[in-house]
C-alpha cells in the first residue's frame, strides 16, 4: 500500500489521467477485490490484476445515485436452480456513469448492486461482473457508452454502462460482508444493515487517501512554476530605478507564500493519514476514516484554491497550455466530487466528531451534558484572560503553544456548539434529518476546524525532527505563516467568542504580512525543495 | 457604443471565443482607430473595419512587458527624408504577444511603440501597421507565430508579432494625442509626458466595460445550469422518506444563493457604469475610469468564483463538457488578466481614490489632514453608539439605511487609515514606491469597498424604481442577501474596528442562512428572468 500512494503521487507531477487510470486499476478496482471478496477471488483475480492482464472497473456511481450510494438501483437477483446472479439495470438513470477504464479497456468490473433473494432486498452487494472479452468485444447484455469530453482527465476512457439480465456465477459475488449460503440464505459476519454497509465502505478509504496525495503533487507543480517565474519576471519599479521581480511585491506574496505553506502543511499532514492508514488497528478505523474525508476534502479544495491562483500570478504566460496550470487546474477540478463530494464528506466527518456527544444524544441526559460543557467553559475561561486576548508581543504569537492552543480552543467551541445547537433542534420536535440540514453550514466548520488542527500539530511534530537548524528554522517559519494565515482566515470568529481582541487580530495580520515577505526570500528553493524533476515539470516559464 | 456592449453581452451566453474576436476588431482595432486617429485615419479605414472588410489587431502587449506598458521596447523611428517611421522589434522579449487575430486574420494592426525622433526617445504611440494582405500573405519584415493551445478561448487565433524594420508613411501615426509635424518636430495637445500616456490609455477604457459584462453573462449562465439542476438533482432524504433537491440543502444555498445576489448587483452596477460612461464629460473620465478599473476586476473575480461553485454544485455532470461550465470557466478564466491584470487595477483604482489626499500629500499639510481625519472621526462615533454595535433587531439588519452606512463606512475608514499608512512611511523617509508595495494589500481593500459601496447603492436606486410590488420584494430580499453576505464576509473588519460587537455579526450570519433559505424559493424563477434563449444555454442539465 505504501508504494501504492508513493506512485501515484509521483505520477502526479506530470499526467493525471494515467494517474486515474493507475488508480482505477489497482486501487478500485484490484483493492475492491482485495477487500470485499474473500481467498477464492484472490486467486483467482489478483495477480492478473496486478500485472494489467485483466483491466478493469469500479462501477459503484449510478446517474441518479452518487452521494446517496444506498439509493443505487441495480439489482443482483440470486436464482437458487442454478446458482447464479442476475445484475441488472431496472432504467435509464440507474445506468453506472463516470466508470474509469470502463469506455476502452475494462474487461471486468466490481458492480455494486442491491442484492434480491426470494424477492427481499438485502442492501448493498459487491459482484464481480464480465465487461469484455481479451478481444475487447462486449459480453452479451453489456453496453457501453463513452461519458464524453470532461473538463480535464480526457485520458481516461469514462463510460456509462448498462446491464441487460447480465447472469454470473454466485461464486463472483464478493463475499467478505455478505454472502449467499449453500441452502440459498442470505448470511453475513455483521447483522446489522447499517454497520455491514459503512464497513463495506470503510474498506475504500485507501483512495481517499491517494486522491488528496496526488492533488497535492499537483498543487506543488503549480506552486514551483508561479513561484519561479515571480522571482524571474520583472515589471515596474521605483521611479527611474531598475523593474523589480513580481514575487517581490506584497500582493503577489500574500498571494502565494500562504498556499506554500499550505503545501508543507498538507505534505506532512498527508504523511501522518498514510502513516496511521498503514499501521491501523480495527478500533482506529472510524477515526482514521473520519481523518481521510476531512484531509481529502481539504487538500483538494486547497488543490483547485493554488492552481487558480498560480494561473492568474502567471498572468498571460499562465493561460498558455505549454506551462501546464493548465492541464493541472482542468484535471484536478473533480478531485472535489470524486472519491465523495467535499460538501458530503465534510457531513460524515462531523457526524463522526460528533459521536463522543452520542451517549447524550440517544440519551437525552442532562446531566452529562451540562457538566461537559461546564468543563468546557472552564478552560475557555482560563485561555480567555483579558491579557492574553490583547497580547500582540511577537514572542507569543509566534509560541507553537498559542496556536496550538487557538486552534484547539476553535475546534473545541465549534463542535461543542453545533452539538448544542443540534440538540436544542431535536428537542424541539424537529426531525433529524431537518436539524441536520439547518447545521449544515456550522458543521462544514466543525470537519474544517478538525483538520486545521491536525495539520498544525503534524508540521510542529515533523519540525522537531529536523536535525539541521537552517532547515528547522525556515520550516518554523512556513508553519507560523500556516498558522497565522488560518487565525488571520478566522479572525471574525475568533473575535466574535472574545477569543482576541482587535488590536491581537490586526497584530497578527501585520506578522503574516512579515513572513510572507520573509519566506519570499526562500521561496524559491523552498519549492525546489519538493525535487519535482525538470523534465516532469516542462513548463518553459519555471526553467532555472 | 451602447449596441456594441449589448451585443457582446449577449453573444457571450454562448459563445467566449467569438465574443473576443468580436471585441478585438470593434472595440480595440476599431476604437483604437476611432479614439487615438484623427479625421483622415476615420476616413481611411472605419467604414473597412465596421464591414468587417479589414480584420485587424490590437498589438500593445509584449512578451517582457504586459501591465507596463510604458516599458514596450518597439520602436518607430521616424525619417523625416522620406516621410516615414520604421517600426522595429529590438528583441525577441520586445514581440508583441497574446495578440487576438494576429495568428490568421488581422490584415493590419494598432502597433504600441515608443516614438523615437532625432534619436531622442519621445515615449509610447500608436501606429497602424500592416500584417498580411487581403490573401493572408504577411506584409516583408513581419513574423507572427500562434501562440499555441491555451486553457480557453481557443477560437481565438492569438499571436506572436515580430517587425524587423517595417517602413509605414508618416500619415499612418494615430496623431490625436502625438504627432510630428511638417517640420519633423514632435507636437502634442498635452504637454505632460505623464498625462498623455493616462489620456491615451484613457480612451480605451471601453474594453473594461465590454469584458466585465461578459464575463457576468458566462455567470449567469453557469448559475441558471447550476440552479435548474440543484432544484431538480434529488440526493438522500429524511428516514424512509423521498430524497430532497440538493438545493434544499443548507449548503448548496449558502453556496449559490450569494452569487446569485452578486450577479443581479453586478447587472445593475453595470449598467450604471455603461450609463456614466455614454453620457460621459471630460471632467468625469478619472472617475469612470477608477470605476471600471475597479468593476472589472470586482466582476471577473466574481465569474470565476461563480463558475468554480457551479461546477462544484453540478458534481460529475458539471465536469462534463456538455454541460458548458468546462468551456464558461476556462475561457473566462483569462477575464481576471487581460485588459489589465486584476491586482494592478486595484492598485490604480486605490491611487485614484486618494487622490482627494493628494494635496495633503504634497504640501504635507498636517492641520488639513488632522482636520479632515477628525471630521471621519466624528462620523464614526455618531455610528457607533453602543445601542448600534449590539443591534440585532431584523429590521435595523434590513434597512438599507444600515447596510449602506455600514458599507460607506468601511469604504471611508480603510481609505483614511491607507492614506494615513502611507503618509507615515513617506514622512520618515521611504521611497514611495516601497511605501506603495508595503501597502498594497491595504490598497486592494480600499478599492473592493468603493466598488462594493457604489454596488449596494444602485442596486438599491434599481428596486426603488420597480413599480411591481412582487418583483420589488423579491429583488429587496436578494440586495439585503447582497448587503449582508458582504458585511459577513468582512465581519472581522467590522469586529476589530468596534464597528459591530460578536452577537451584531451572529445575528447577521443567522440571517444570511435565512436569506438563502427565503431566496431558494424563487431562485429558478430569478435565473428564469436572465431569459438565456435555452437554445444558447445548451446544457443538457439545466433543460427545464
Amino acid at each position: 500500500m505504501a508504494g501504492y500512494f508513493t506512485i501515484m503521487e509521483t505520477l502526479s507531477y506530470h499526467d493525471l489521467s494515467m494517474v486515474v487510470k493507475f488508480g482505477v486499476q489497482f486501487g478500485l478496482w484490484g483493492m475492491s477485490v482485495y477487500f470485499l471478496g474473500t481467498e477464492k477471488h484472490h486467486q483467482k483475480y489478483l495477480e492478473d490484476i496486478g500485472s494489467l492482464e485483466l483491466p478493469g472497473c469500479f462501477a459503484m456511481t449510478e446517474t441518479h445515485h452518487g452521494s446517496n450510494v444506498r439509493g443505487i438501483e441495480t439489482t443482483a437477483t440470486y436464482n437458487h436452480q442454478n446458482k447464479t446472479f442476475t445484475i441488472h439495470t431496472p432504467h435509464i438513470h440507474a445506468r453506472k456513469e463516470y466508470i474509469g477504464n470502463a469506455a476502452l479497456h475494462g474487461q471486468k468490473a466490481t458492480v455494486f448492486a442491491k442484492l434480491i433473494l426470494d424477492g427481499k432486498d438485502y442492501g448493498v452487494s459487491a459482484f464481480v461482473v464480465p465487461l469484455r472479452d481479451k478481444s475487447c468485444k462486449l459480453h452479451p447484455g453489456v453496453t457501453i457508452e463513452d461519458c464524453g469530453r470532461k473538463m480535464g482527465l480526457n485520458g481516461v476512457d469514462n463510460g456509462l454502462i448498462h446491464f441487460n439480465q447480465v447472469v454470473i456465477p454466485k461464486d463472483d459475488m464478493l463475499d467478505r460482508y455478505s454472502s449467499v449460503n449453500d441452502e440459498g440464505r442470505f448470511e453475513s459476519p455483521i447483522t446489522s444493515d447499517n454497520r455491514r454497509f459503512f464497513t463495506m465502505l470503510g474498506t475504500l478509504v485507501g483512495g481517499r487517501i491517494g486522491i488528496p496525495r496526488s492533488g497535492l503533487s499537483a498543487a506543488k507543480t503549480g506552486l514551483t512554476i508561479a513561484i519561479r517565474y515571480g522571482d524571474q519576471r520583472k515589471q515596474f519599479g521605483p521611479e527611474g530605478g531598475a523593474e523589480v521581480p513580481i514575487l517581490n511585491y506584497r500582493t503577489h506574496q500574500r498571494r502565494l507564500m500562504p498556499l506554500l505553506a499550505n503545501a508543507y502543511a498538507l505534505h506532512f499532514g498527508l504523511q501522518y493519514l498514510t502513516d496511521r492508514f498503514l499501521k491501523r488497528s480495527e478500533e482506529e478505523m472510524q477515526e482514521i476514516e473520519a481523518l481521510a474525508a476531512g484531509l481529502k476534502a481539504w487538500a483538494t479544495w486547497n488543490t483547485t484554491a493554488t492552481l487558480q491562483e498560480c494561473r492568474e500570478a502567471c498572468g498571460g504566460k499562465g493561460y498558455l497550455s505549454e506551462n501546464r496550470i493548465d492541464a493541472l487546474k482542468n484535471d484536478t477540478d473533480i478531485y472535489t466530487t470524486f472519491e465523495g463530494d467535499n460538501t458530503v464528506l465534510l457531513q460524515l466527518v462531523a457526524k463522526s466528531r460528533l459521536t463522543e456527544f452520542k451517549q447524550e444524544f440517544s440519551n437525552m441526559n442532562m446531566f452529562t451534558i451540562v457538566n461537559y460543557l461546564a468543563g468546557q467553559a472552564k478552560t475557555s475561561i482560563t485561555e480567555m484572560n483579558p491579557i492574553a486576548v490583547r497580547n500582540t508581543d511577537e514572542e507569543h504569537l509566534l509560541d507553537p503553544e498559542f496556536q496550538l492552543s487557538a486552534f484547539r480552543y476553535r475546534e473545541r467551541d465549534i463542535l461543542t456548539s453545533a452539538a448544542k445547537r443540534l440538540k436544542r433542534h431535536i428537542d424541539s420536535g424537529m426531525d433529524s434529518f431537518d436539524a441536520f440540514n439547518v447545521c449544515q453550514h456550522h458543521l462544514v466548520m466543525v470537519s474544517q476546524a478538525y483538520v486545521e488542527r491536525i495539520l498544525l500539530e503534524e508540521f510542529r511534530t515533523q519540525i522537531e525532527r529536523v536535525t539541521d537548524a537552517g532547515c528547522r528554522a525556515v520550516l518554523k517559519k512556513l508553519c507560523d505563516l500556516f498558522a497565522l494565515s488560518q487565525i488571520d482566515k478566522n479572525k471574525g470568529w475568533y473575535l466574535e467568542q472574545g477569543y482576541m481582541e482587535g488590536v491581537k487580530t490586526k497584530a497578527i495580520r501585520k506578522l503574516v504580512n512579515q513572513l510572507c515577505w520573509d519566506i519570499r526570500q526562500d521561496a524559491v528553493p523552498l519549492v525546489d525543495a519538493f525535487d519535482i524533476p525538470d523534465k516532469l515539470l516542462s513548463a518553459p516559464i519555471a526553467v532555472r
